[in-house]
């Protein structure tokens, strides 16, 4: 096979109707405005504005290293970016003029050399590229540049790309191993994958060099925040939670083996990583990747997809310990493990990716908005006695608009191209429009009620007959699955890393019937995750599934799962957007019957029951109350 | 049967061996010394020496509002408290002329009024009495109180006990109801309890009468913590922990019925409360506790007597809520609650607050002290992963003099005397000489090798024959007890509270045998307990048994207990002071079969295995490891 890069479509080519697009319309219709309203509130628009006199002082909303919240910039770049993508969708000139003010603004606040960044012009400019370690600097440059990227695909105006090309540029002067160039990295990753991303569109290899560098330069020796420490009189031993691991730069990236520290940052530094890896052929890359990659699937991640088990760092702890009462898992994680997910897909189709890609969305990401669009969760525990909901906004407003600026591009996550092949990664009703780099022009239609159904239809409609491939992936779970082409059955023997690649001459009327066998599954965790021992959570397809006090009373864990799942029955629920609930008999301990004691020698009484799970993403859109992903397994 | 006040025999008319000496050897031995050794390189010493300069800068423990810990005089109180009880046991003139040096120092700084505390005198004289809740003024003064008490009666001398009742006379005047009078109370309960042991020792009724002035002030409208905050210009929602429950003042004492609030201070108010209510027959106070009692030990106690599960508040959260892993259960709130099941025994023998006391005892509160007396425990969880050690001392060190003068008062705790009975509600090897108000004289023997051994042999010795009533406890756990007198079955079914009473005419020579089943048990939490679902306890006689690692290796929650306990076998620990261990054949998931999958939809492997468990209170003394309480049911 010849060497394949993959990439995804752009926004723009695929759209997205059904399960998906009811969430695409709820961003649109609410979370997308509400992203600039609560901007709005914070005061950012104030700071970025160069009329306004300088405000000094600044965003009540957390205080970071003695000062208020510093990266507010990256707020702002988050919430262009979801509006430039709900534009595709559904225009909007109210809402697109508002980014167009925004956007209006930075422009006449950037230096004429091309530096932007609010918090360092307006309020700190004595702070600039001081501690790089700790201010989210090149951070904020990162999403903005991300947002303007997707600003400009959106509405084709070039303003918001320009001015970040200037600070691009003013970046690719400023960083780099030549004399005066600073020879650092950010604290928080981010920019590397951003200057990706505005290389591909703009053309400008100036920028995956500068990614390049970023990346190359991380973790070496001597450490970069030590110097930078030392040189602004600093004490070194002051690295924010006292460790390099913390941000990921106590060794060269290809050195690395554990998935160690603040978990977004992981996930946008092998994202970054990976789209290198991709763009240079660098195995060197890929292998550290897929070591780190197996280290975080295989110790290290909540069966929702959720990672980062801890407060305290927002990031990782031990293999195996995964508090569900406790789970810190924050949305922003799981959406930055859709994207390392997705990028690890540019080199092959590969289900060992995009399983855990899918299970990271429908369970860690998508959780983290509420079906109306207007409350978000921060972090994610698997088990609530009934005191976790969803907040209107958070102290460190990250994941709302990064949730919603997932599912706006959701339509880039479910394809992969290479220049004479197109994998699907997803199943989703949508229609995209492809041309390869071969000249195969088609659209690819899919058909289906996923995630609540398993049958999929997928019409393959080039515009002439044309040779190219379609690999489609047939989950590890989806044991049983069966794919027909025009009305024959096309054996699922030989995968391809687990997809199958039927690469053919294609033509008009072409039709492909896929169904996933969608039985509820009984998932155990690996016997030293102490927190799941005697426990099993039950799936459906790629949903988690869990028990919630409003279907269920109170008491949770006094709900015992009887062994095999072979009395379970489904049913959609009206009130949760016709959601695929699941029946099961189980056994149940009676607290009522248990008398005052609070300990006694004897078992508590137990009576059948049925109880109701409902998919863990959609939990606390209805009456709040207690939930749990882990049962008890009698 | 006529009205009985039961109080407790003076700690040097009882000599402790045995399980019980061994304890009281080591604080002897070492923690007494180490209490002073501790405090002094914490600059206590300095900070109270009225000839050395006034330091201004004060002790580095923790900051506490913004100050150094401003409470360091109740941590010399309580250690002098143990070096008093320490010197009845064994005299030790170089720790003696230690204390006497401090004694001389706190004497030379008190004021001419009485009025002592060297944190109000040296380093902050303008907040004196400016914020009674928050600054532990009064508190200071209880634990100096109450080790003065314990040095007089210790030694004989009555210097510090001078200070102190001068200190006494002082608050006396200081706070009341008449005109000029602070009608306040402190912040965090002590002064109460140590008043009335002031009030006993001195006779003076002016001392128990301030201590009912501060319970039957606590809670009363308006709020006295607001009226204060107002009166000094600070803002009155400040509350510490927002609420007034925190220190149990949101409510006059008689109208509480929930255990709430930061637990130490739970205890000592509630202590306090039974004291008045023997010393006032007052049955108002008794039936507040009664339903506290039955709040805290039914909804809101861990099995090993541990209490307060938050780390947060240190004290109480919601029913049910008793986390293992994460449990605070402070060793001070258990030496708390045998203070106050101590406390609660004044009325009457009730093995419903003598049971607890001895569960508290043995589980929540000696585990806090390590065998050799030289590191301490501060909070107690009833799971670790291995990470849980003892502290050689602790930034806030309140925990270390408190367990250290529990173990050395022990004795104390043994029996209540009435005027014509004699109730033991602690089984030890022990000699009480006892005197009762109706004349008789006597002394009472324990032989017993208790808690390892259920066989007590007790020896009633009057110099002559006596009429008086000897009520020994049968505990709820000890079913199948027997009992003899001089050789004759005593019948245990008539029991009055839990407690055999025989009352006759005791004669020298007199000797009862009682004989307590100590088969190991399988308790069970109450189903609203979600943190123990599925799990079981093991218990044998007062002692709570764990899993540690040393002896059962890693992966604790890979053991599943099997149903029945009837192969459990018993044998003694060499290297933990001959402790019985419990080995049981159990069933054991196996890790390494597993294979490298975080989640599959199978069960684990398991094989049969052998656990041993050791007492609770034992755990971490040996090499460091897992520590596991409530285990798997299979």
């Amino acid at each position: 096979m010849t060497k394949r890069q993959f990439r995804p479509l752009p926004v723009p080519s695929v759209s997205v109707s059904g399960y998906w697009g009811d969430w695409q319309d709820a961003v649109c219709d609410h979370t997308a405005a509400i992203l600039l309203d609560r901007c709005v509130e914070a005061g950012m628009i104030e700071q970025i504005n160069p009329e306004a006199p300088s405000p000094g002082i600044v965003i009540p909303i957390i205080h970071w290293l003695g000062t208020p919240q510093m990266f507010w910039d990256s707020d702002l770049g988050k919430s262009i970016e979801t509006i430039a993508y709900s534009l595709y969708r559904k225009p909007n000139p109210a809402l697109e003029a508002r980014a167009d003010a925004i956007i209006d603004m930075y422009a006449r606040l950037q230096d004429a050399d091309g530096y932007l960044n609010s918090f360092f012009q307006r309020i700190r400019p004595e702070w600039r590229w001081t501690n790089l370690r700790d201010f989210h600097e090149l951070y904020c440059a990162g999403h903005m540049i991300e947002g303007a990227v997707a600003y400009y695909q959106a509405t084709g105006k070039r303003k918001f790309l320009d001015v970040m090309c200037r600070m691009a540029d003013y970046c690719v002067r400023k960083f780099g191993r030549g004399p005066g160039q600073m020879r650092g990295y950010c604290g928080h990753e981010e920019i590397e994958l951003a200057l990706v991303r505005l290389a591909r569109v703009t053309g400008n290899q100036d920028y995956m060099e500068l990614a390049k560098f970023f990346i190359d330069e991380r973790g070496q020796a001597p450490n970069f925040f030590v110097e930078e420490a030392i040189a602004h009189n600093r004490s070194p031993g002051g690295v924010q939670k006292k460790t390099f691991e913390y941000n990921q730069s106590h060794l060269p990236v290809r050195e690395q083996t554990k998935v160690v520290g603040h978990a977004v940052r992981a996930m946008y530094l092998y994202s970054a990583m990976a789209d290198l890896a991709t763009e240079y052929n660098d195995d060197t890359l890929t292998g550290a990747l897929e070591t780190l990659w197996a280290d975080l699937t295989r110790k290290q991640m909540y069966v929702t997809g959720g990672i980062g088990p801890a407060e305290a760092n927002e990031g990782f702890t031990d293999y195996y310990d995964l508090p569900n009462d406790s789970a810190y898992a924050e949305t922003c994680a799981s959406v930055g493990l859709v994207f390392w997910a997705s990028r690890m897909l540019g080199r092959r189709p590969d289900r060992e990716y995009a399983d855990i890609m899918e299970q990271a969305l429908y369970n860690g990401a998508i959780t983290g908005l509420s079906t109306d669009g207007k409350t978000f969760f921060y972090d994610n525990p698997l088990e609530s006695t009934g005191k976790h909901h969803r907040w209107t906004w958070h102290a460190c407003p990250c994941c709302p608009p990064n949730i919603a600026r997932l599912v706006t591009s959701l339509g880039s996550y479910i394809y992969g191209v290479a220049d004479d092949e197109i994998a699907v990664h997803l199943y989703a009703q949508s229609e995209a429009r492809v041309e390869l780099a071969n000249g195969a022009r088609f659209t690819l239609r899919q058909e289906t009620d996923y995630p609540w159904s398993g049958d999929v239809a997928i019409s393959v409609s080039p515009e002439q007959s044309a040779r190219f491939a379609v690999s489609l992936r047939i989950p590890a779970w989806a044991r049983g699955a069966t794919l027909s082409l025009n009305g024959m059955q096309v054996p699922l023997e030989a995968l391809e890393g687990g997809y199958i690649r039927l690469e053919r001459d294609w033509a008009p009327g072409d039709r492909l019937a896929l169904s996933l066998p969608l039985e509820p599954r009984a998932v155990r965790a690996h016997p030293k995750v102490r927190q799941d021992a005697g426990r099993t959570a039950i799936m459906r397809g790629p949903l988690v599934y869990c028990l919630e006090g409003v279907d269920n009373g109170a008491g949770l864990n006094s709900i015992l799962l009887k062994t095999g799942l072979g009395a379970a029955q489904t049913a959609p629920v009206p009130d949760l957007r016709g959601a695929i609930a699941i029946e099961l008999p189980v056994l149940r301990e009676l607290a009522e019957e248990w008398g005052d004691a609070l300990y006694a020698d004897r078992a508590p009484a137990v009576r059948e029951d049925t109880a109701r799970l409902v998919p863990y993403h959609l939990w606390d859109n209805r009456a709040p109350g207690e939930m749990l992903v882990w049962m008890r397994q009698a």
